[in-house]
């Protein structure tokens, strides 16, 4: 087992000086996979261009099959990592090259991406990782409060709009579902100009959904901002 | 009168199981009849689609008549009950059923969904919703305020683009009612595209107006974010 | 000089009941000219229409008058009222029903709007009024900063987009200043959509300029909210 | 030496009177400067307004090489000054007109508008701009990880979208980097309007990215406000 401890030590520890090559290698093929697929999704490439990828890809793939296989070897108990979010995500990047599931999936690798998040391990960068996490657990319940009214309110905004909006827009605002659609880029601000009142009433409507949806933006972000105060004086607290 | 406040304790109390069954039942109840009025809107339903949605509203509607009649019965004051805001919207709900007046006021039952709220109804988020109801106190003035303010603003916004826009675009910026929607998504910054300045004066009265449109988001939310510190303060003060 | 006293009292106090209901009606007919305004400027209006709102505007002109030429006559210093800011706006109200200079300077009686603000001259408003005052004294020289570092950012993204998309779009990123337009409108978020990139240079380049955008509007809300909170512990300091 | 400390003191100590003079007109000539290479791209120009525009510019550029030349030799090392990020942007101010390699690069010379900011050179804004800096340093960590999760999130956005949009609209969604534009202008709410879904998964992936998105701003305003409170208050401290 001694090499078993070793090869775990290599994955997961950041100690040594191997352990950081290691993950920096690693890091370093999530990114370039990442760029190969974004690369591969370009119109008009060229076949050898298409060739290049595509061996990129294998080596890539082959590379993280064999990680994530040393992975549940070394670790004491396998069957928690491979249901963990990151033994998952590691999977979910490997499986559809062997499915053969069509272009889509290969997607899933992107959400690697979400490991390099670890690269910001450093003893200052948990310090702010803690603090986040700690805003979040104090402004926990008001968030999700705030989810609960902001879904309610973007159905009323939806459903008003589609009976002032339904007779005038017959194609736009075709049922309130497709209002929804409105009432989401709306009330966040975006305002593609895809979809807009053109009755009085809609217009009135829109304002006080317009006036509502200042109040979604400044929410979160009041919540926020007082909850992560809060965390940052329970630091300093004497 | 035993039966009456064993009702009454089923409606209004969670504390029994048979209590909280009733209360995810109607939970549940509301955001059936809310889905099935979206499904009802949209075009090209087929007869029997039109007949099953029917027969669900129908149901539905019963249901809800009969837990309005109830808690009307088992209320000490049913006047009282009849009255308030909870009390008009569950009669909102069921009369446009009864009174056949259209598609349109049906929506209305939609405003049950403001019940829901009711769903977060634990020790957790009751502290949640106090805190925002005390921000909302302390910063009550400063919010009436700052409306009354926004109001002018808009409308002084509206005159000013009607002013620079109407010779040189008369069928957007027709009026000054009309200018206040461009005032409105303007100043909100959901911006549709639907109008914009295209003289010089304009666009230069357009940037002015956007600096102020800046504080207008800038000050709810700093109002927010002081009132909801102040409130976490006043909790935690020894 | 009783009755210049009594004058006085009757325009400026609020305590007597006659002086509340002569500032309520100067308010009332502040409101009532500006809807009028409005309405006059919707295209489509009936003679008799046109007529009424000419009487109306006739009336609130000369009540206007009177009102000014009281004030002057009653205030201690007129040199001073009539040079004040107050002084100015009810004069710009009035002034160009007399010179008959046109349809458009009779908006300038909108700005005594502004003086609508003093209907919440009401104690706990007053506390939030200075509340506000002291939290933009605490925050000026931030803002300052602040506004002459948009300035300069503003006028470097309309610099570089001009570099982008200039020879791609000449028509519409016809020069620096057409650019500014564009900058001010992607920076505030509005994006109406008559201007944007199309190249990979301009898009990239608009990704940073965003970036900072998006610090453009925090940086005033955190000022702000930093400044109210120190402004309202300020009141409660022991 | 007598002359060079004379110099020295005028170019850059701002107690004497004459170096104010000498500051102010610097500062004068860099707003001219900018505002002739503004006119300058006006189409339309006429061949007389062409030529002033040029002789401005060259007088403008050989004071700029003198004072340049003037601070590199009054500098007590002047390698460094060359170097630093004052000294570049002074180079880059002048050089383009030497080299002449085409109209763009004179562009550089706008990016002396930042030299401005030194006229803020005054005690209370020397305050305010450090209490921006104390700011961003307690927020430093947290600033990074917000943004190394932001690039994050923009690109599985992108991707998302693609996968959702390729199919239906290959015009517009062509490839993940052509997504990632539509990511950050809906990301930032600008929301131009060229790009949107239109099927309903992407609609329903939009709804998920936008609520991202508010917190993408809710984010680094909240963490400004809180640093700036805890900034503010590291001042006031007994």
């Amino acid at each position: 087992m001694n090499f078993k401890t070793s090869v775990h030590r290599l994955l997961n520890s950041q100690e040594t000086r191997s352990a950081r090559i290691v993950a920096f290698s690693i890091h370093g093929l999530i990114l370039l996979s990442v760029v190969t697929f974004s690369i591969s999704t370009l119109p008009d490439l060229g076949q050898s261009e298409i060739m290049i990828l595509r061996w990129i890809e294998i080596i890539t793939v082959l590379i993280f099959t064999v990680e994530y296989l040393l992975r549940v070897w070394v670790d004491k108990r396998p069957g928690k990592f491979i249901l963990s979010f990151s033994g998952l995500i590691d999977l979910a990047a490997i499986l559809p090259f062997y499915i053969a599931s069509g272009l889509d999936l290969r997607a899933m690798r992107a959400l690697r991406l979400l490991r390099l998040v670890r690269m910001l391990k450093l003893a200052k960068y948990n310090k702010a990782i803690r603090r986040f996490q700690k805003a979040l657990l104090i402004a926990k319940e008001e968030m999700i409060l705030f989810c609960v009214v902001s879904l309610i309110l973007l159905y009323l905004s939806a459903m008003g709009i589609y009976y002032f909006e339904h007779v005038a827009q017959p194609e736009r605002f075709k049922s309130v579902f497709h209002s929804l659609w409105w009432a989401v880029t709306t009330l966040t601000t975006v305002g593609y100009g895809d979809m807009f009142p053109i009755t009085v009433g809609g217009k009135i409507f829109t304002f006080f959904v317009l006036m509502i949806g200042l109040g979604i933006i400044a929410i979160p972000t009041g919540l926020l901002a007082s909850a992560l105060a809060a965390a940052r004086k329970g630091e300093d607290a004497p």
